[in-house]
């Protein structure tokens, strides 16, 4: 058992406290003047260009492109599409001066830019021939929030907007699904996130969707987040923006369209699903810094000489490395890749340099490897790679096991009291949910592939659907 | 000679409206609803995107970190150095109602980001052991402008903004060179793009700066583009921010601070500096597609294949190549390619099939080889490189034609009249600077390093400086 990190409150005592704390202590953000938004310091905004990288690549190996959109909605453009202004309007940031004088029609700061897309494509596409788009930005939005939590809950965050439009109504619901599984590899191959997928109910989908599809992950305090959404339009989009086109047999027709997003919410479910009492703990494929080599006594030549040989070899392998040669003790520095989450970290002093070995030390399970320096390149790339899979698949145990299946509405509230998911099986009506959710507390994440045959609603005894 | 492209007007007859229609028939941009704010369509993002990564791979060799700071600073921040609000007020976009209440402290979108870098740095920096902090942001910025053209002045623009902070005045200084180095080393390797660089003159300094060095580049109407620049700011910030450090004699210091930015208008030098009455021609660097494949009687199954296979050798060497397979005829094709500035087209039909061999066909003048199919990779990769260079060299050529020094007032209004970089010596009043430019429109755009040793102030008569 490691011994806790002091500077930090610990999971038990106060997890929200604890997750405060760590985001401070490993320099992951800092807060600005104004509330709701933070600063993304370099080793937080290093986290999100590596999950933004390996996102952009797998939009763009299917097909997708990246433009860029105004920062600025005219309200007058906003209130095109109903459902969706009444969704949006309780959050807008809005700008009634520019350049000194009061504007006529106000402008809000793009919460989500589905209006500024449609305005486009309805100018640009004509033909089928010009379908399917398939643009995607990344940005930042705001939406004034009252309670805030850093990366979790902001007034303004990064974030990825996909928004496509196509001829079918096939081709659409094909890329809503298709962009929900990017999002499982990404959960999975970078954060080592396991989650639950569904679709949402119609009382929790985005303002103006028909189908709102969701990633769910399980924090250790028993909530769940909402990791990443993928909606399907319809062409309701297209019908309140006129978005139109010529088909096959010279027909005018609506597009059909969706739009999906990641937020740097995701840094925050790393942080929580993976940290300890000793801070951070980083999955291998997200960590700006994969492996860190602390010298004893570095003051001697050959140590030096030693770590920066063993630096360049790692790095030649495409492993981010980084080499502390500050003043501070080596307990001080273990201490402090530990906070930061550093995957690997390899020690080595003047006795394991006469043995020719060093020791490396897992975060993820504070294990200790005694290993030859000669060997210290293939197989610390082999150790990480073990270390990306033992994460997600420790992750995925805790979630299997405060995954529950009830029949009843008595053993629901027993299940709660727990934390986790339940499922359970629902009519599907409206009245139902809004019950459940006053007197129990629980809000509905998703409605799982699950099959609920000859079950009945927990809440009303109807046949679950 | 090549036969003009009906489609946009020629560059003679209206430099101005030749740059708007390749603009939009190149499909780089397309106007919002809202003036000033453009939107970057996939291939107009692409050629930013190319830009970016390679300024940011620069950016971090040389030990800089990205961050990202809140979009909008409260205007009690903005006002706390004199000089900066005096010289952005009247440009910005303010918030006063956020999440349907007013606010107290009106927002301002941010102009740029000094005001926000210094808050944060003056929470988080102590002692010289936290210096330098070397930072940069990606991101976008909103400046209220009443004249606009796409990309090179908008309300809103892309940009980076890179913000030190360093214990000397000496390594501040160095930065601020640094920086203007890397910029030309950009300009010239990403844009082909000849600079002249020296120093603003008080007058014509960003606001807050002791010295403002630039990149001004030659466009093909006479006129000088600012394309980029670094900032010295001494302590000017850091005394009205307080951002202070214990020096190693334990006593307390302010900062020395620089700022550095270059934004999408280097892609507008990058249109006109090159382009001609075909459209776009892009440097090969820069250019989001290398190679265009165009197959004549592409329905045959022995073309299709041929191309198929070339398209992939290139892309194994790292060019970015795309086939045009749609079904509009070699002609069209050619023609949307030379609009689109694809540096380099390979046409291949059944003749040249037959003979081992296919056309290609060089973007910047016309130049049209012969070459055998298996040589393609190689050659391909050679010629793009020594594309790069003749651009370079010619926009160089062009640059040095129309750059002339002169002695007296009547040379310079003389060679006013033909366009281009004058070079003339001047006392350093703002007397005389604001003298020539009232009476001859001609603005001070940098001060060079040439040596007026003995030359008289053209407006004036007393010593040059």
């Amino acid at each position: 058992m490691q011994k806790k990190n002091e500077a930090i409150c610990s999971q038990k005592e106060n997890f929200a406290q604890w997750y405060t704390d760590v985001c401070k202590k490993a320099e992951l953000m800092d807060y600005s003047s104004l509330k709701g938004f933070i600063i993304y310091r370099p080793y937080g905004y290093a986290i999100w260009e590596n999950i933004k990288n390996y996102a952009d690549q797998k939009f763009k190996e299917t097909g997708h492109q990246n433009v860029y959109m105004p920062m600025l909605i005219p309200s007058s453009l906003l209130q095109k599409e109903k459902d969706h202004v009444e969704g949006f309007a309780p959050e807008c940031a809005v700008v009634t001066k520019g350049g000194e004088e009061k504007l006529e029609d106000p402008l809000v700061i793009r919460p989500t830019s589905e209006t500024l897309f449609c305005e486009h494509y309805s100018k640009i596409v004509n033909s089928y021939r010009d379908l399917p788009k398939l643009y995607n930005q990344w940005c930042s939005v705001v939406r004034w929030e009252k309670t805030t939590r850093p990366f979790l809950r902001g007034s303004e965050f990064l974030w990825q907007e996909g928004h496509t439009i196509h001829e079918t109504e096939k081709e659409a619901r094909e890329e809503t699904l298709k962009m929900l599984s990017i999002y499982v590899d990404i959960a999975k191959n970078v954060l080592a996130l396991p989650v639950v997928t569904g679709r949402k109910s119609e009382k929790e989908k985005f303002s103006g969707a028909e189908e709102t599809y969701t990633l769910e992950a399980l924090m250790p305090d028993g909530k769940v987040l909402q990791s990443g959404t993928s909606h399907y339009f319809g062409q309701g989009f297209a019908k309140a923006f006129d978005v139109k086109f010529l088909d096959r047999d010279n027909h005018w027709q609506y597009v059909y369209q969706t739009s999906w997003g990641i937020s740097t919410r995701l840094i925050g479910a790393v942080i929580m699903v993976h940290g300890d009492d000793n801070g951070l703990v980083l999955p291998p494929n997200v960590a700006p810094i994969q492996t860190i080599l602390i010298p004893i006594k570095q003051e001697e030549d050959t140590i030096k000489e030693k770590v920066m040989e063993i630096q360049k070899n790692l790095q030649e392998k495409g492993i981010r490395t980084k080499i502390d040669f500050s003043l501070k003790s080596p307990g001080w520095k273990f201490s402090e890749a530990e906070m930061r989450g550093i995957p690997l970290r390899i020690e080595l002093g003047p006795k394991d340099l006469e043995k020719g070995t060093c020791v490396l030390v897992k975060r993820n399970d504070h294990q200790k490897l005694e290993i030859k320096i000669e060997e210290i390149p293939s197989k610390v790339e082999e150790i990480l790679k073990q270390m990306q899979e033992e994460m997600y698949e420790k992750a995925k145990q805790k979630l299997e096991e405060r995954m529950v299946t009830v029949d009843t509405i008595e053993d629901l509230s027993k299940e709660l009291d727990k934390g986790g998911f339940i499922e359970a099986p629902w009519c599907g009506d409206l009245a139902c949910e809004m019950k459940v959710k006053e007197q129990y507390q629980a809000t509905t994440r998703c409605i799982t592939e699950h099959s609920f045959e000859n079950k009945k609603c927990v809440c009303c005894g109807k046949d679950a659907t």
